[in-house]
């Protein structure tokens, strides 16, 4: 079964030595060392001139240097329970790497900081870290460095690095009256997938994760596809995000931006296969997991209506009007999204 | 009375409004509009293209980028009886910062993680983050962009941007038979402010922290020359580190990575101003602070002896031996730091 299935904690012996011991036990020097080895193992940019290991990393930029922080924290991010510590690692490096891949980037590098109860079981922070650097890797990027501390909860800071390859920054100021909305992927199956989990923790049928399980492995470890940023950018895209918050809530932020008033159809926006099967079953309207779930990390971009990439759908409309914190400068279906932002609450754990 | 001396919670009005409020009632969509307001206030380089405020940040480097982060967790490495927010903010600047100055960069940028419980004032964050602003321009550096999340206890995550002007980085790698070691300014001052501190708590004349007030800042607000780092590339630095876990830890870490000896006299190390005074008071040998102290962040480099800067002080000499682990590749008056390591307690908050 692929990682985005299954949680990593089920696939071990029990058994195991390692499985006992604790971060407190092993301790910082020798953990930073595991991870040291693991971030130089194959993967990633040759323009590293220092790597893991040292005071800090060193590496020669092909371009402009694009650069974002995220942070994760259990119980309200991720929960161990609900995806396995590969999946967490990973899920924390995708989130980060949005964050360049809507500038129009290409994620390099990554730097991590790790916080955890100095009793965490030391497979546990290993697996983390073999998450961080797997997907880093997925990225063509490296592990370039990292923190390792002792907190009271598990926290994952991830801070990407990217370039620019020719192309300028897109950013959330340049949409346009006349342009269209696109969108690089269907949204809400994060959104879904944390219902379903959420709905067997309170009763629902435990077979709802079977039935759902590209919808729960989507939220687990959401797999967008990054590069679509590049595309938009040589494409030409005139503003773009990743929606992380929620498509209402990047509609809010990219229209106080650029602006502009921005119309989406709802029945335009594509929606994550299975979605409709599972708000059948739970009693709830898909369009709000399309529509106001977060965590999917799918791109949002503005783009002159001949320029849309192919792959991409539209979504809605660029006109004049929109200023900061104008919630009646997005609307969906005409309704100023205001009105639906309580959907918001979706994307809690 | 200087940020360094007087925690800023002292100094504001007690029944001010903004005092009461809390990160959770004012939200994180109103705080990073704030934080991105402050963020673009005059200061640091000039080669930004987009700044704080959107996905991510865009600049345009100089030369090769060097990248570190840093983790401070509150009660682990700082305590908010012992200093202000505003300190607190600083000093998380200063430690992620040094790290650029050890591979012989200039600070160009930082990007910032705040972690904190919601129930938070409004204005500790604000203090906080008004701390990372201010130091950051002290550096010529700017505020790149940043996260604010809700956490267990405040975590802040400082991960600083930098790049080599003109010099070859300066790693951990390279120090050779023949040359001497130095540092770039005086030892064990925050160590001694945090005993100080520390002997108060536990019953201590509370008068000491008057008549230690300069150990006390350094301390709550460590304040290294950074800019000694490129001084040390200029002069052709064979290898260097900051002094963040103690003189000794750095020196195993470094005989580790270089595969050499080093041989320190205790006598040649220069302590902070007032150390010996305060071991008296304490009755403790003022040495440790300066040999296991460590919060510090002064710069320690190996040089060929025609080479060493001005201002730098000898401590010792590089010759054949020591591999990785080997704790007594690194010597103290001739004692491998092995035996002096147990002194690292002194650097817990």
């Amino acid at each position: 079964m692929s990682a985005g299935n299954q949680p990593a904690d089920r696939r071990r012996a029990p058994g195991s030595i390692s499985a006992v011991k604790t971060v407190g036990e092993v301790g910082e020097r020798e953990l930073i060392a595991m991870f040291t080895t693991a971030a130089r193992s194959v993967g990633g940019s040759g323009d590293v001139v220092i790597g893991s290991g040292d005071d800090a990393a060193v590496f020669v930029p092909t371009g402009p240097v694009v650069v974002s922080t995220d942070t994760a924290v259990a119980g309200r991010h991720f929960r161990f329970d609900w995806s396995s510590p590969r999946q967490i690692g990973a899920r924390a490096v995708v989130q980060s790497a949005a964050d360049i891949a809507a500038m129009g980037g290409v994620l390099t590098g990554v730097v991590v900081s790790i916080g955890c109860p100095p009793q965490t079981p030391v497979d546990r922070v290993l697996e983390l870290n073999a998450g961080i650097v797997e997907q880093s890797h997925r990225y063509g990027a490296r592990v370039l460095g990292g923190d390792l501390v002792s907190s009271a909860e598990v926290v994952l800071t991830v801070t990407s690095l990217g370039v620019l390859e020719g192309t300028a920054a897109v950013a959330l100021v340049g949409a346009i009256a006349g342009d269209v909305l696109a969108v690089s992927g269907p949204l809400g199956g994060p959104a879904g997938g944390l219902a379903a989990l959420s709905a067997v923790e309170h009763g629902a049928d435990p077979g709802l994760l079977e039935q759902f399980a590209d919808l729960v492995a989507a939220y687990r470890l959401p797999a967008p596809d990054l590069s679509q940023g590049r595309v938009a950018a040589v494409a030409g895209a005139h503003a773009m995000t990743d929606v992380s918050d929620g498509l209402v809530e990047e509609l809010i932020t990219m229209s106080g931006a650029s602006q502009v008033r921005l119309d989406v159809q709802s029945s335009a926006v594509p929606q994550a296969s299975g979605l409709s099967e599972l708000g059948a079953a739970l009693g709830v309207d898909p369009a709000r997991w399309a529509l106001a779930g977060g965590e999917e990390h799918e791109l949002l971009a503005a783009f002159e209506p001949a320029h849309v990439p192919a792959g991409w759908t539209v979504i809605g409309e660029v006109s004049v009007g929109g200023t900061i914190g104008d919630e009646a400068g997005a609307r969906v279906d005409g309704v100023p999204v205001g009105e639906i932002r309580g959907w918001q609450s979706f994307t809690d754990v």
